[in-house]
């Protein structure tokens, strides 16, 4: 028997203006002290180099660096070995130095789970810095350990656990996001809030709706959006540290997961996947009111809510057949148990295993009736 | 700065007739216990299959598990990403339940590398257990967390550290293997002896030509061959436990790894691994000899107890140009020191790295002389 630890350990650094050049954080994460000149390879969201690529250019060019750029255009529909396999042949071109030349992924989901694979795999592993620029890779996807792409229509098929050795999360891409995906990733955010953290839910109510609208870039000061970025990132590390391989198959984070993953690929492309997942986290709270875990004040707050912040709280597609043939696939995911996630009031949670399909039944019809009272 | 702990353990199991279908070891590895029929997809070697493909399928007839064999060429040259690709698509086809259902991977070091590095990006991970058919395999590859593929003539370019649940060494299985690779895999066993068991190498002296000869099947009893393949995984897992990630660039293991790699590479396909690896070893026995680490009648015995063994211990390449080089790249794989594991005597070995190209001229020397007079 052999047995053997490993000590896995990554920085999440909120930061403004990552790519200002004053700003030494890019250029110095991941790599040791050295006294010959810096090169990095840096794979970039398409959509990210044409709002950007001359500013990473510049930062690079001032911090004096062999710039290497690789732009990936980041659609769902390139999250595939092929796009990998782009990436690892970059490496080969510019003879990445792994032990001291970080590979740098920028952009959002996608591109960086496609970037992390890469380097997961890269030489059995190759150090990787990742700077999100979307709402939902700062909250979620940016801060985790995953890394992967679809393979012949599975989502995240192939895959690894490989977490980068930094993460810097600067909220000034969000200027240039669109609503929508403002939107999307709030609902990560209200995740958070609603298993873990009542303050966060209470910031939400205070000012979530101005940060939507600003997208993150308040006028005054950045203190809200500041606050909020931080608790949710918190929260999510804290329930990340004890699991980062998910060994333990009941997850927090898993909540509002149980029912969107087969919502969101049946009403696809209609539904973003925070989207899908406010609906799942919709039906759950009223799953949590039947229960009489949830008061009816609390789930009131918790639709509005969700409704200030611009989220679906209903889906045509939410019928009972929809959800039963969900929750056995997750059941299916989750080694035998439902193991889900039901609140608690607001910012709690407990596991339960035992949820009747005449609870659905009746949950979905709350759901739809919800939808043409409000 | 979020911190997380893996602990990973994974047993090796030495057994002998691993495919008797009276010996439980292969259905229940890695497998909890479970009343439902057992599934088990076997991704088995081709040169294997042809020897034990019926006994393999016997064998999971005899346990009434559903036997889904996947046949793989595994010469070097299918050591590639399309292999990789044919376990996946395979994996989805059988509808693998990772829980419960291990992957099986039968055969030599180059087929137990491309199954278990599937294994390790399916689903982010899939529990997998090696049954290695090789000597080589039985006492290094086999037991190690190593997996990978070539990629544009890289050796083993893209690859993840992923230790199966169980291995299951069998030495019947060398009953079929060539003569040749018996000694290839000698040269293995012949180094951890060098490095760290000097009664490992006292057990070759006394037997190792008869284990050869025999291939590791002897007539009367297998007390030698148990222990020599004992003690060599034995000390081949002391040296893997603390440093499965390679984190710390100072392995014993590495010894013969510093010049082998370019020589193999450029007398291809002349040399086997072992075979490069024991000239590497003659080498730098001379090496430590030059230093009066080792006394000239050790020198003497481990040259002797090479070629009983059928071992090369020169090779007309071996010039001071093509070691300069190779030193060099194994530089650069360390990290920018030669960290290498020089002889202590039999059976210890301390890391240098002032290994000067005047004392690599002379050793090169003095062995195409030592050939000579052999």
């Amino acid at each position: 028997m052999l047995r053997a630890v490993q000590e896995v350990g990554y920085q999440v650094c909120l930061t403004t203006n990552v790519l200002d050049p004053g700003n030494p954080l890019l250029i110095e994460a991941g790599a040791p002290a050295s006294c010959s000149r810096p090169r990095r390879m840096v794979v970039i969201d398409a959509a990210v180099a044409a709002l950007y690529g001359d500013e990473i250019g510049n930062y690079f060019a001032f911090h004096d660096a062999e710039y290497h750029p690789l732009i990936l255009d980041a659609a769902e529909s390139h999250k595939r070995m092929e796009s990998v396999h782009q990436v690892i042949d970059e490496l080969d071109r510019f003879g990445i130095d792994r032990r001291r030349e970080p590979l740098i992924a920028i952009g959002g989901g996608v591109l960086t789970d496609i970037a992390s694979f890469a380097a997961s795999i890269y030489r059995r592993n190759t150090p990787y810095v990742r700077v999100p620029t979307t709402l939902i890779g700062l909250v979620d996807a940016g801060v985790g350990a995953k890394t992967g792409v679809n393979h012949h229509r599975h989502k995240n098929r192939i895959g690894t656990y490989f977490p980068p050795t930094v993460s810097l999360c600067d909220r000034r891409f969000l200027a240039t996001l669109d609503h929508r995906h403002i939107v999307n990733g709030m609902a990560e955010i209200l995740k958070i809030a609603l298993v873990k953290d009542v303050r966060l839910f209470e910031l939400l109510e205070e000012s979530g709706a101005d940060l939507v609208r600003d997208r993150f870039q308040p006028r005054y000061d950045g203190r809200s959006a500041e606050e909020v970025l931080e608790r949710a990132i918190e929260g999510m590390l804290e329930e990340l540290a004890p699991n980062l391989w998910e060994h333990k198959l009941e997850r927090l984070v898993d909540y509002g997961h149980t029912f969107s993953p087969t919502l969101e690929m049946r009403a696809l492309p209609e539904l973003l996947h925070g989207e899908a997942v406010a609906i799942d986290m919709a039906l759950t709270t009223l799953l949590g009111a039947q229960r009489g875990q949830v008061t009816d004040a609390d789930a009131v707050r918790v639709l509005a809510l969700m409704r200030t912040l611009g989220l679906p709280t209903s889906h045509p597609l939410c019928e009972p057949e929809l959800l039963t043939a969900a929750l056995r696939e997750t059941v299916r995911h989750r080694d035998g148990r439902q193991r889900m996630p039901l609140p608690v009031g607001i910012g709690g949670a407990r596991f339960v295993d035992d949820l009747s399909a005449a609870e659905l039944t009746r949950a979905a019809k709350s759901l739809s009736a919800e939808a043409v009272h409000a």
